[in-house]
């Protein structure tokens, strides 16, 4: 219906200007060289038309998802139908006569990284549950460093050793294959993580899958640019370290980019009067975040990685230096461009499906790249789960002085089995893959685009479509409600309103690294409902000890990095294994120096105030009372 | 300081791209044919450093905005700052090697008309004070259309003599000329209002200029786009009524497009749950509002009034079916792109002074232009004052069935002498102009363009600079403080907090023709403070008489065209001339059909709930109990 009616539309914008009216006089328009029609003032209506034609089909992305949502359908997904839409769309444009639409929706990778990529990144920044990352960031890092690496590698090899056998006629050299490794190996987050958010999926899970696909898009692009600096020269054992230290420094660099824009933006707030002005206030921010980005392409590094950590750190800082229109407009725009952008990728996706019309599709290479990035991604996790867990084991052993394996003390893995499936599954692909694959030169191009633009759609659809199940089959835990992701939006109804469900549970929170249920509260739990068990999912208990002063103090620091309304419970631990449980205890110890860090020097020097309902030390106390009001 | 550190930025990355590292090898990206650097990888980073360098620049006019704000400064106006520091950017952009970022920030006018300018007219219909508007929406479309017709008209015959006697060479047919009076008759309301807001000018004389600068817009460009129509063919004098019938037709179709958008928006957000997911609400209806636009473009109707209207009636209608989250981000979300839209243009048309390379200027031409457009202001504005004047009194003459000149009554004029001085000098041009004339064809394009500009930033720099003087030397009334202005927003620290001056006055405002201050009242009031007749202007006082149930009814659906929290207040009227304000009264009963319709039959059928805090009549009430509550 909707495919007619834009058909209908575009015969009707031919017949409405009258041929005679509109010669190519003296004062109208230059002609455009790309243009084939030859008619100035039609390219104008055109251009109206093709952006009416993509903000139609956005509008409709966004009434499916509210359709499916409400009717609860959950065997489609929303960014499946989005890249089905742009697809029929996509058909529909090629077939009708005329060019000049087809070339304004073309995929354009300048359009894709410059404004389409920035507003999600920027947004998962903002909004991300700092606690979980950070506590989750070894896993988040291996996945997404070495993972993408071995991802790439895999790929790159069963694509080169293809290409040799030259059954496709298609030519690459190794480097080239590593390129589109590096292309093939970009996951993306947003469909697995709106199932995720829909099911209520076990946080911990949300978090390694969310980080890594973040942090891999970056690395993904890091990859590709080295791999393009090797082109042409011949590869030498040195050449993969020299990537690697490349490499690792634009990683370092970015993010040192990315945490001083958010430093300066929280000094600027903080030492100046803008605040008085919440709409330059505003627009500030959102530049400030924006250049970081542009700066950092600009300057070669990686303008995802210093756009995260930009909104990591504004969120961490920055936020509470905002007036509270500003604190509210941030949050809104930064979601509202997210979720705009978002299924505008999808659809671009689609479309570009059929309006690029030099695509050469190859079958068998299409097929031989999705078997390759199937094994590559089996090769990427499941070794990297069990060196994870393997160190996670050691850790333990190393802290309590027990060898774990003697006294049959059953801990469990840091990502289970069911995790490793979960993340291999949640391997889609993304329209980072394709933007970077629009960077491919030579006779190769055209095919090996095609081929990256077939597999990404396919994974969307197969595993994006069939995760729902998989949560099933792998008996994920579904339903658990993160209580410290209330959000202190007081007209946030989407946000989940935690009731305690044992309300004699008191206590703080801590700043842990992952654990998952210990044996010694197995027996003091497993009487309590599930939901608790939900509740308690990555929690230390509070042990009644000596160290209940630093304990109090180390958890303020940790709400310091939640919400700012974050609840304080824990639970009292009845029985339990003291030497393991301090074994937890002694191990993060030592991650909370950042934290006391943090909290005694970082806040004070770049806060006006600590937030309230925060206990903060002596020493903050005194700097706080140099450290002016908040409201001049 | 600016401008060195862009500069050095420029070589930096040129050296940055190690020369041996960068060959153009089989898989790099394929040329841009028209880049003059052979080096894909540079356009890449220079792509990011053009956009760092605008939003750069669009910080720092942020910040100047800021700056003068808190300083007060009022020498110099911050729009007259961002032309400057545009002009300057660009100089430098055209005196460094290298074309591609010359190339990337020209002046382009499909992202002005598609991007930049829509976000400006959404947030004016909008945040539109609905009341004043459609108050003084006689003396608005007076200047807007007839007096943009007037202006175009003479500046073309200006311009065509000039060109005829062929001191410049420059060759043009009448109807060209006509189409360059048209883009010199588009004024701007940017930097003018923005000072109005700063002085808190007369509600009145604000809305007017407001008003027309709106839609003398979208004249311009119905009429230039006219004229184009008509190159080429010889002009009759039945050309003139086609154009005009043309032109109407265009007018009322766009008004008619714009207003049936909103009003589906508002039963769409009725009739379904969608505000359940303020996300894709408050993406739907930002997407709604622009497709008004680009629909309406496409089907060669104006964008701009569609727009308008779309903006008006989404305020008046939809507004108050979204959640409060959607109401909160809409206008949050409408303001921040208007802001950064509006300092955008004033640096894009200092930049295009420079980076346009093919600009011809002709300084005789230039002063030509500057001095016909001051001309066809004064021949606009003036003559149009006074039939606007004649036709007040005729019609309160009318109503009262007194003649106003026999009986010594003294009438102040509807557009008292200073108020058109001001109306006049708040003629400056703005890039609507420039935009279209971009769409100059043939020989004379470069120099007409050079001339549109110029004279442009001529008007922002030396009207925009003087208009705080020209304030004080008209005497217009500053200090007014709009009660009906409250911001229903509660985070809105800018809006100015009303506290009436007088608490005992009582009683409903009146949806009234405009009025000045009437001699009936003047003896009345000479004793109150000046702000009480700031507050008084425009109102029209609550005649005890058998009318007030009808006048509460009347003044109940006033409130609800202003902003929901508006207060009520008028004052009590000793003594006066029942005859002249009966006339008021009875020419005010006319226009009250409209908001009698609107309460009793449109929103009812268009609004989930009426809005607290007003009355509604016995309608209502019934149609009310059968509309739903408004949270499912």
């Amino acid at each position: 219906m909707t495919s007619l009616a834009i058909y209908a539309f575009q015969l009707l914008a031919k017949r409405a200007v009258p041929d005679d009216l509109v010669d190519v006089p003296d004062l109208s328009p230059p002609d455009d060289d790309h243009m084939e029609d030859s008619n100035p003032v039609e390219n104008e209506i055109f251009s109206s038309w093709a952006l009416f034609i993509l903000l139609l089909l956005l509008m409709s992305a966004l009434w499916s998802s509210y359709f499916l949502q409400q009717r609860r359908i959950k065997a489609i997904h929303e960014t499946v139908l989005s890249i089905f839409c742009g697809m029929i769309v996509g058909l529909i444009i090629r077939l009708s006569p005329g060019h000049y639409i087809q070339d304004a929706v073309k995929f354009n990778p300048g359009y894709f990284f410059n404004i389409l990529l920035p507003p999600i990144i920027l947004n998962s920044g903002y909004e991300l549950h700092q606690a979980n990352f950070f506590r989750n960031i070894g896993s988040i890092l291996t996945f997404a460093i070495p993972g993408t690496f071995i991802s790439a590698l895999v790929v790159g090899i069963i694509i080169y050793i293809w290409t040799a056998i030259g059954l496709d006629n298609v030519k690459l050299e190794f480097v080239d294959a590593l390129a589109v490794g590096a292309t093939l190996s970009a996951t993306d987050p947003v469909t697995i993580l709106s199932i995720f958010n829909a099911y209520k999926v076990d946080p911990k899970l949300y978090t390694i899958i969310f980080g890594e696909s973040l942090l891999n898009d970056a690395i993904s692009i890091v990859m590709f640019e080295t791999c393009q600096k090797f082109h042409g020269h011949p590869v030498k054992f040195s050449s993969f370290f020299e990537g690697i230290g490349l490499f690792l420094m634009t990683f370092t660099i970015s993010t040192i980019i990315g945490i001083l824009i958010g430093v300066l933006v929280a000094l600027i707030l903080k030492h100046s009067h803008v605040r008085r002005y919440p709409q330059i206030e505003t627009c500030l921010v959102l530049l400030f975040a924006y250049q970081s980005y542009f700066f950092s392409n600009g300057a070669h590094m990686s303008g995802i990685v210093s756009l995260l950590f930009c909104g990591i750190t504004l969120k961490h800082y920055a936020y509470y230096n905002m007036s509270r229109r500003t604190q509210i407009a941030t949050k809104y725009i930064f979601q509202l461009l997210a979720q705009l952008s978002e299924n505008f990728i999808f659809i671009y996706l689609g479309l570009s499906l059929f309006t690029e019309v030099e695509l050469v599709f190859k079958p068998l290479l299409i097929i031989v790249a999705f078997i390759s990035i199937c094994v590559a991604r089996w090769s990427a996790v499941f070794p990297l789960s069990r060196l994870l867990n393997f160190l996670y084991r050691a850790r333990i052993e190393k802290y309590s002085g027990i060898n774990l394996s003697t006294n049959s003390i059953n801990i469990p893995d840091e990502i289970s089995h069911s995790y490793q499936m979960m993340i291999f599954w949640a391997g889609l692909r993304g329209a980072v893959g394709v933007a970077l694959a629009m960077g491919f030169g030579g006779e190769a191009k055209w095919a090996l685009l095609a081929t990256v633009l077939v597999v990404v759609v396919l994974t969307v659809i197969l595993f994006g479509g069939t995760t729902a199940s998989m949560l099933e089959i792998l008996g994920i835990k579904i339903g658990c409600v993160d209580e410290a992701a209330e959000s202190d939006d007081e007209f946030d109804i989407e946000a989940p309103r935690i009731h305690q469900a044992v309300p004699h549970l008191m206590g703080n929170r801590r700043f842990t690294k992952p654990t998952t249920k210990v044996a010694a509260f197995k027996d003091n739990l497993s009487s309590r409902n599930s939901s608790m068990h939900n509740l308690l999912d990555g929690e230390n208990p509070n042990i009644i000890s000596g160290d209940d002063d630093e304990d109090f103090a180390g958890s303020d620091a940790d709400d310091l990095m939640l919400e700012p309304h974050g609840t304080r419970n824990t639970f009292s631990n009845g029985t339990g294994d003291k030497g393991v449980l301090g074994a937890f205890l002694s191990a993060e110890e030592h991650a909370k120096w950042f934290t006391r860090f943090d909290e005694e020097v970082l806040k004070p020097v770049l806060l006006d105030t600590i937030p309230t309902g925060q206990v903060s030390s002596s020493d903050s106390t005194n700097e706080l009372s140099t450290g002016g009001s908040r409201r001049d």
